[in-house]
């Protein structure tokens, strides 16, 4: 594995004014194609099945991505022991993999290795900020020894929990980003987004934002109130934004898990290239310059956001050899009514139809206390009798 | 490159009246992925890109796919010269390595190789019987000399043309598959689908039947209409589907091409893999045992058909490890709410959102003489110089 | 009452090319209007609340109509008994209350009366010709005695019935007009549109169409089917349209009663006055000269195709005193973006959003056979103990 | 005239805990019906066609309304000269009809007359709040001098000039409720709901609330942050609602008016009479008691409010005679599918349709600054020499 620091690191390219590109959600590419099981979502195909992992990074980095984040996702020691994944491979082996596919893939263009933490069971679960830490802690000996380039807290509902991640991320010396995973309503706490953002800048983080959950929409706007707070503050930091592949107007505060078509019936919701040309545009003007995806993003997602900064970055990514910009690649088509399709204006005001007449537009999202059909629905399931779950679920509510 | 025959050959399946797995279709996934360009829609990525093609197979064959198809798609003299391939790289090449990708994979599992043909420019513009049979002559011989275990014409408009391609495939002594890609009202000189298979059935066609250009529900429809011609002429006939995976019920009689969101805005029209359960279920009611997929189909797609038929088949596929049939796997959730997904009642029945409120359901095809800006965008647009294009419409709108 | 004649009859304008307005359906608007009960359907009205519906002739004749249908449907002795009416009025109190108010209004402009019969609870109970005959006789007999200008067989599903009604209206020496409320597969027995037109025309009808069940789009197809038949028969009739205001693009042959929203949820699917310009339209070149309405329309509806067509006429109706042309009217609007929309280009592209993102654009029609939960919902109800309803049902369901 | 008085008032009503059912919107009405102009609005008909405007008010007294508001919308003299109406009929003349035709129907049945003023058009051009004050004085007059039971102040955009209305009204002695055509984000100078209603109480108003421009659920959300103002302020008042019949999620803070579809094209949008009874029940839980209707209500509208609260209020409405609750009518149809929607639950969890596959669900509204082809539009039309018009608008953008 190519040591960290011979590539421009991510506070230079972000000081520079750069546009660093992200790249997308593996666990919901890898699970469409074979690799990752939706429900636990753990990320054992970077040891079970590399080629799988390597290709994804590989179609990333050629999509325009400057940034291979490690596929560790869900990879604490509590979470794995949670789904039962004890038996079938250690922590250790599957972080060293994922670390070195991430490498690997990296060295082949101009991106940089980082490496993640997300939230943990235990926070959840109500176990004390030094038990938490010392997940994060376990985790980062891994990114530290393998030489990361720099640490992204992510996915974090609670600030507080962040801010133990990032208060962990700092002792390593390198970069760290904190990414939340709320709306414009805050966390789950009600700490409104301009709040826990001053929270994790002085926690430590040079990089704040938002990855998952909700519409790119919804995620620039977040990342605005983020923006706007620690401005306010006097402070100053880098922002980042990573969101959904899925239109989500109708999400409630938790976001698109409450949707009924999570996660097996998002088809219709899928963003299309034209739809990520726009959300690269709002996220650049909002001042946002670490641009990426989470869930639902494939490589023309991403190919899509360096095709629309292009001219603020000055070239284009690898992939648009394959990918003439709005459609023209559409020019050479036999019918005159397809070649005529061949233009920016066309692709832009398209409203493109669901071929679902009998589906609606929104849905009202699920969730206790709103679904009227609850109580039956608890008395038709039978009870948990997992206590993990149970106290979960309570911590959840108490909120 | 392993040899044919070392397996269960597609016709002793058939005749055995089991069911058979095909793939999806490879540039619709492959131009996601960022190797293949929409517009020529051609597959120099076979030669260029291998380990991307090889993931691909591999993805399909983990999904359940018995049938490798070798990534040949527009594979002909003529039309490659027509997209401005001569000078990039060699039919033969090409071809080659199409072919050992095909077999490498299919080697590592329960999977066979079909070589494909499909619908040349020569026959729109109005090349001889001779002239367009050499072109599908010289693909042949490729499939030959690498030993494919069966081969396949598809993708054709016009029944006549697919005769002709029939009549050279079987030449070589191989199984024949013949599929076209119309609907319900006919080819494009609107010969009856039940009087399109009874010609192809004629001309050497074991298995017959249709892909691309309709959504599941038109193309087994069409189906339908083929088997009951065969039968009604007396006839014996294996069947076969492979259709897109988008809802097009507002397509007319030239399929997908015509819709406006053709090619970069069909996201929305995104089967679920519970509508490919029901797609499997009514393809097998109807008598087809060949089923497969098109443009649109994920890996996840493909799995979907073998998840439905594992009960007549008697087992599931190898993808089948990180999938809960009928969503199971989120009964590890630790939402009560999500976890009571986790039933297929719940994913039968669901009526997946948009999330798209300024969006129709379905859309008007564009198409010569439907239109109604037609002239106006004519008139917009440059005349095209290129006499080629213009005899091929020529020959189109003469149907 | 003033006597016919006095003006020019239908057939004297049909026969001069001039364009007929008719009204628009009186059930449903009375029943909006809180003197109709949905379900029985009756006109009890038109005795017990005279000024009610004397106000809603008015209105219709001020939006331009030319016939004001005396409101008798469904006023037959067996259907007034099936819906437990005989204690409350007549049935010959009815009709000469119902024919008073419409001459009444007719002689406030220029329009004619109509005396209309409707298909009968006796003929799906299996009466005899004769016995079916002799209520329809009972009705005319008063329609004679009022001396209406012209007569109406409407609303008839099954073509045998409606030649029955045109026989004893032809009796009459009066003009006979005959629609059926049949959708382009033909009637409940399957005859075709263009078959059933030329039965009725041998029957003595000189006016043919459709009635009901269908939105405009679909009965103008229909009609022009009938048109067909006739002209290929070397058959001569005049044609009429007489629509719902409701689009119904997702019905089956049984039209609206089967689609769920029947008939109280039917609101989104309301055609604008914009619709019902395009609706005259289409109606007038395909040759139907007796444009009308039927369930949903509203006196404005009439208006619209009063001024589509005041060209072709020459004249517009007194309401279009209240209504400019195009939304003119909105060139008053004090903000200036309401002010653009006094266009006609604006309307005539307008897609109107239904403001119901959870609804979806189209339904599947209930209906024996085809509801899958069907056999739940008759074990859930209780069997029905009427035997005439279980005869009308066995008589619909053997057709 | 009878005199006012000989009925229980509306605070009589009000205090006793009683729910006052109100009427819907005359001039949406009657523009259906083709008595008024759509862009005037003015409501000469009152003079030109009492007996059109006499059926109106009978039909929702029918329904069960307990308020004829006499049909004096925009009969100011500024706003009839405005739209050119001087020369027709006297602002004295109209209003003396308009109060004896809501007398006339009143004192057939248990409702009271309510005298309106609305929002002046001298106020958005600046006039003195004296000579404002004298514009509602003169209207005033008339009511007093007719004798009618309450006054209310309805459609203000700015609280302002609402209060200036109240303190006219008050000096009348009788009853005063006010109402804003405002939603959550408050009047257009941007005065909470809370602030506004609490502005109203402490003028002298004694029922707060709102009507028109949004929805029944929007403006029962809007009158509920009224009603905690005003108990957050120590303060008591009656409350009541008036909203439109159409479903407005789309709308801005000016609510339907900048709708592509208004007025012209709302009809997918309205509600139906199951909508009508959740919104009852809404209101009823929110405290509101002064329960009705504005744009878009049809008495069946009405009658739904009624049959909700029948429980409440101890009685049906006349027109519920022809109405089974909860469609008990379909119990008779002849159709077994159709007599199972003789239910409850039927109605109440249907999505409606459209039945329009090819139009969105949502619409974006236009408005000065948020329409970007604002400017080509612009240029487009002729600038408007009306001085008066761009005083107006002036005005309205200053907020």
């Amino acid at each position: 594995m190519a040591p960290a620091g011979t590539k421009r690191g991510i506070l230079e390219r972000l000081d520079a004014g750069e546009v660093v590109i992200g790249d997308g959600g593996f666990v919901f590419a890898l699970e469409k194609r074979g690799y990752v099981k939706a429900g636990p979502w753990t990320p054992e195909a970077a040891a079970e099945n590399p080629e799988a992992v390597r290709q994804l990074h590989r179609e990333f980095l050629r999509a325009g991505s400057n940034v291979m984040q490690t596929f560790t996702f869900y990879a604490s020691d509590d979470k794995l022991e949670n789904r039962g994944h004890t038996q079938r491979f250690t922590l250790l082996t599957h972080l060293i993999s994922a670390c070195d596919l991430a490498r690997e893939v990296a060295n082949e263009g101009d991106a940089l290795v980082a490496g993640g933490v997300s939230q943990t069971p235990s926070y959840l679960s109500c176990k004390s900020e030094d038990e938490v830490k010392a997940i994060f802690k376990k985790q980062i000996d891994v990114f530290v020894k393998k030489d990361v380039d720099f640490l992204i807290a992510e996915y974090f509902e609670h600030v507080e929990e962040a801010e133990w991640a990032v208060q962990v991320l700092k002792t390593t010396g390198k970069p760290v980003a904190a990414s939340l995973c709320i709306g414009p309503e805050g966390d789950l706490n009600g700490v409104s987004p301009g709040d826990c953002a001053v929270r994790l800048v002085k926690a430590g983080a040079q990089i704040v934002g938002i990855n998952c959950h909700f519409d790119p929409e919804t995620c620039v706007k977040t990342v605005k109130m983020m923006k706007m707070g620690v401005e306010k503050a006097g402070l100053k930091a880098h922002y980042m934004c990573q969101p959904l592949a899925y239109h989500t107007p109708d999400c409630n505060r938790q976001g698109f898990i409450d949707l009924p078509e999570f996660p097996f019936g998002l088809e219709p919701r899928i963003l299309t290239r034209w739809d990520m040309q726009k959300y690269a545009r709002d996220a650049y003007n909002v001042g946002i310059r670490f641009i990426g995806g989470c869930c639902g993003f494939e490589p023309y997602h991403i190919r899509a956001l360096a095709e629309e900064l292009a001219t603020e970055r000055g070239f284009l990514p690898p992939g648009s050899e394959k990918h003439g910009l709005w459609g023209s690649g559409l020019e050479m088509h036999t019918k005159p009514w397809v070649r005529a399709r061949a233009r920016r204006d066309y692709w832009e005001t398209l409203k493109p139809a669901s071929g679902r007449p009998f589906c609606p537009s929104m849905a009202a999202p699920d969730g206790w206390g709103i679904t009227k059909g609850h109580a039956d629905l608890m008395q038709q399931r039978e009870a948990t009798s997992q206590e993990q779950l149970k106290a979960l679920f309570d911590k959840a509510t108490k909120h």
